[in-house]
């Protein structure tokens, strides 16, 4: 079925416990080096991340319904190789772990087989006064899954 | 072919002479209002127009490559209606006239069967050197087949 | 009195009924072309109008404090010239004239002499549930020895 | 004198090593959540990096005419506290060593006695082809003063 006939946005797929997300470089994303600002891929990770949550049924407005909502908390972010202008990408997201409020998420941008910016991510689960709060069981379900490694909770 | 088999970013697709690009809201989109900040529109515009050029073989590589460019030199904008996180929008782009070194650009952002926003945009070709020049042939060409009116060079 | 004793964010400062605010060019407002991306000089345009209101005394936690916020209803923008990373700018703000809900605005960025966008911009006042309301008096009275024109509401 | 008198950008000021950036938080630093978004604060260090290096005469037209320019290698970031809309936080950077074509930078964001976040940065000083090289000395010399531990080349 083509954009054509299903014109809703896509949100990547998974192989396996790894989320893929393809992202086209525009304009916005790159900077006066030629290259893509250093920025955007955190914001390009953080769409793979929202894409992984919303395949598995727990995008923003329903976290909101069960009185969560999600807060980075710590980012460290390798940057190997450049990307430019009309570049395809690929963000790779794999949630690894929940322990107590806090996630741990491995995230990669690839452009064809090459490496370009690796990333760990750590978030928390937080309630919608931004106070920390474990999970919903309704996310540990669906995360369950797609963890690299065991829910600890 | 899913996303999974050919993982390059999509670009949209024509129904006609219309170029429709399906985006996502993100976190990076909105605001503290709630909704889709205002200058966020503008850059899904430019997206929109960027993917109808790809499609019509006129990329920025392309192009940087018969030693043109393009710059915004006037923007209109209407905004109708919001929109919000996780929102699945449609932007609609169809090149008009081009007119000497001018490309006259209308575009509208919709969700489900409502505008939400309206723009008219003014490009201008220039070479790399910034100066207005009129567009390659090639692109002529290429764009022949998909302005809504005649191309008055 | 310097930035070093005053840390406190600057916010420009009015020449009559304009206010200015000085903005440098950073990586993130740049694209690969080198210059200024046609998106970031909207996003001035908003810290412009931001800073307007906020040295009358009618910032964002204050309006909301009288169940009022700002919507851009329109906005139209000519592309004169381009900037370039490291350049200092201004941002010069004129509020024209209240009619109803609405705020008619025109804007300039210039670099020295030299006018590089020149906007026009409606917003309109709306209570915090998004329905469109009558500027609070508060507001009105502020802006009136601003004003470009009368206030008519 | 004030910003009337002298409407040039300001770039902070240094407090013996450390250099201080006030930045105001607009609407298009803030997400839906009502927070500043994460991506965000990246794009306020690399203001504070900018401006430390242009007020020790190193800006980045400055480095392009020396064949150098810097690319981000590797980002740490903890969030601790977050910001809202009309927030006045300060930039604070060190520059702290460098190692060959290594910068190693240190970075914190603070509101009044609060630290919201805190970064590790390691950029790496490059020709225009994009190729590791050693600053060059007029950049060392001008670093020198201003770094907290020695100058390793």
């Amino acid at each position: 079925m083509s954009v054509v006939d299903d014109p809703s946005a896509p949100s990547g797929a998974f192989i396996g416990r790894e989320h893929i997300l393809p992202v086209r470089v525009y304009y916005e994303d790159t900077d006066f080096t030629g290259l893509v600002y250093h920025a955007s891929y955190v914001r390009f990770f953080e769409r793979g991340r929202s894409d992984f949550l919303r395949l598995i049924g727990a995008d923003h407005v329903r976290m909101a319904a069960l009185n969560t909502a999600f807060a980075v908390t710590r980012l460290e972010v390798d940057y190997l190789r450049g990307a430019g202008i009309d570049d395809a990408l690929i963000v790779r997201t794999c949630f690894d772990a929940v322990k107590g409020a806090r996630i741990l998420i491995r995230q990669r941008i690839t452009r064809g087989d090459e490496d370009l910016t690796l990333a760990k991510i750590q978030a928390v689960c937080i309630d919608l006064k931004a106070r920390a709060r474990r999970p919903p069981s309704e996310l540990l379900l669906a995360l369950e899954a797609k963890l690299a490694s065991d829910v600890k909770t």
